[in-house]
């Protein structure tokens, strides 16, 4: 069973009555009820929490790490960043959210700006599958829409992904990289594009499909832990 | 349960005494042997039989086809690679062994002439894992070596892999892309280098484990089957 | 001073008054003439010439093939798509244009179906630069618009390209990856998406631009030519 | 005329005789000598000058940066760092040589540990060329040999390369990516292994022409540069 660990900034819920609304338990509270059908044993984690919700122990006891943030990015502590980013070298799964892609923890694994254009328009976006080998698209049919979404558009300042999954159709005129997957060190990173705070994005059963397959393919194998440093020769060297 | 079709020429083993004596049940008995202990559900087909064990039947009912040739790949009819062309570009995941490199399934799929050096001389082969988050290297050390192998050298004569998991270095002064992936459609493939007939490579648990990795990493997954051709629009289009 | 040799099939310009009128000296003659400003050789080659014009003497001279076919895909000669293949693993580039996704050439080089969706509908393309470090983008804006073109659209059934450029936003709801690029042997490939026959694309500025560029990555280096096949050991190998 | 500024730490050539015997004008003063043939406008800085000889200015007066660093990465200033990621999003080419794949610079672009194994056994490096159809291999034969060398060997932490042009095997028994091309921002950035101080190796031809492939190769193109942010729609917007 995988062990998953929703973690949100939790901030916009509590500031903005219209996001309260829509979320009222919380970004974090509906991601985890949408995807509880899977066999995932899920636990949630909020920002205002010591250490931000995730001690090493917390950490240690995720499989599979998803990440929602966007007002607060700032003020995450570097020291649970880097935790974070150990943890993801060393195998934990990372699924990145929407605005996460601006999240300290994202820009340091991609090691580019992350930046793109937006829109706050209640726009219609559409998602096409550009991969339908990938098991992230499972479930899925050749698109999904999305009536009413915030605009990304390109360029989106990323490496190119190792895989990509979706690209978007927005109705202002502008296109996306909305699924990318990345491998860093033992582990592997699905960013997925949509979940404005305004939109009941956190609902859809598409976007929950995604999630839950996002979080199924990042889930750690276990591999051997890479052996650095210096090194015996495994075979005899000349003299010289 | 993964239903797999261990696929092999099997002319070696009737024509080679040595191979013979190595592998009694030729190379698909002893894969289909050695991956018994996953949950799979696993039959074999050889060259000889009627349109070479592929019949349309076998090939709707298998989820991998794993691909041993090297001696008769011409006298594969092209009608049946066009039908496993066609499986694959389905969601039929492929692996493909050895000196299946040359076969023309593997040709067909790549584009290009899929040539490379190589050496009979019973040297030592040794496989680094290079991507130690991806599925196929679950369970392997960070290298294996292999006593006596065929050598395979670069250059090899293929398209980048999406996935690059095993570089082999070869005690002859050789390296090697021995662990490559590939989307084609709805399906996946694996190409995995060791196994010359003439060693016992199909009884080493390093590789049994891979190969069974690799089934499980290419196995279908249930993604929407894509729509081409002529298409109304999604949107109303402005008259012009 | 790169020699490039512009193909086309000739066909549409001959049976239909609509293209005769927009290409009066043909697709291949806009592309020359488009092209001529850069530091080009050129020459054009038509289907109905002996050798569908791609003789081994011309081929063997030419740094770059422009590839466009449409109507007549199935009466090149397989012997000629051959020829073309081989000279493009020995390092001559390949510029594939729109209609050309479904050649046997392409197909051939690419392995999979290369099919997609597609729409005459004189709509809207907008064509978004994702890859802005690309030496294919130069010049270009952050996207260029097509106020009229025919409509591909994802899926389409590539493998993964090995850079992707371009994705094109149309009016009627799709995306498409429009601008490609491969290496195949010594060889590379650049996929450019728009031209459909009845609009004056092959005038557009932005769109010589891109395939001028292309010409110029596509241009081969003097690489070694790989060597295959049975290879003496460069070290000392342990008896055993 | 592509500007490069050739940088180095510049400290194992005067802590170690054996270095400054080596490499008497620095490694930066061999690397900017071996590579003065081809039409570069070459500029060196080191560690000790002025903000690292890496002012705005100097930055931005520079096409591609080559970088050798080692004993003293700890002690580049952050800001120094920023700066030359900032220009490298902003279009100007990296090569990063040998030890530089533990610089600030070079982690902080990758998003991993950029770690490794090595020795220090005057061993043989046989450098493979697995790309043959890119510019970086240009005039290098299917393979290059270095009789003494450092070895660094697999597992190496970083980001699938988005092109791999060069493995190395090693005499004890390892083999390493040890040429690997990135695209980031509008700027690209080539890896290349070989360099240890206390060897000749910026001596030998094959690396100093890999070298001023890979500058060429890095060298900006004049692409727009991207547009980040806030957008109005391209289109008219359904009221919603």
């Amino acid at each position: 069973m995988i062990k998953v660990t929703v973690w949100n900034e939790n901030v916009h819920e509590k500031t903005n009555a219209k996001v309260a609304e829509v979320y009222p338990e919380g970004i974090h509270g509906a991601i985890a009820a949408g995807i509880a059908g899977d066999s995932f044993q899920i636990r949630t984690a909020t920002q205002e929490q010591p250490e931000h919700g995730l001690t090493q122990e917390v950490l240690d006891d995720t499989d599979v790490l998803i990440w929602w943030g966007h007002k607060a990015h700032g003020e995450v502590a570097d020291e649970i960043v880097n935790r974070v980013h150990q943890r993801v070298l060393d195998g934990m799964g990372l699924v990145v959210l929407h605005s996460g892609h601006f999240s300290k923890i994202f820009k340091k694994l991609m090691g580019t700006s992350c930046d793109l254009k937006w829109r706050e328009a209640g726009e219609k976006e559409r998602l096409w599958v550009v991969d339908p080998s990938h098991p992230i698209a499972e479930g899925i049919g050749q698109y999904f829409e999305l009536e009413q979404e915030e605009m990304y558009g390109e360029h989106f300042d990323i490496p190119a992904p190792d895989e990509l999954v979706f690209v978007s159709w927005f109705e202002g005129g502008e296109v996306f990289r909305s699924g990318c997957t990345y491998h860093r060190g033992q582990g592997r990173i699905f960013y997925f594009r949509p979940g404005h705070e305004t939109y009941p994005t956190y609902y859809n059963e598409n976007v929950l499909k995604v999630i839950a397959n996002g979080v199924k393919w990042a889930a750690p194998v276990r591999t051997a832990k890479p052996v650095y440093g210096n090194a015996q020769p495994l075979e005899k060297l000349q003299a010289k």
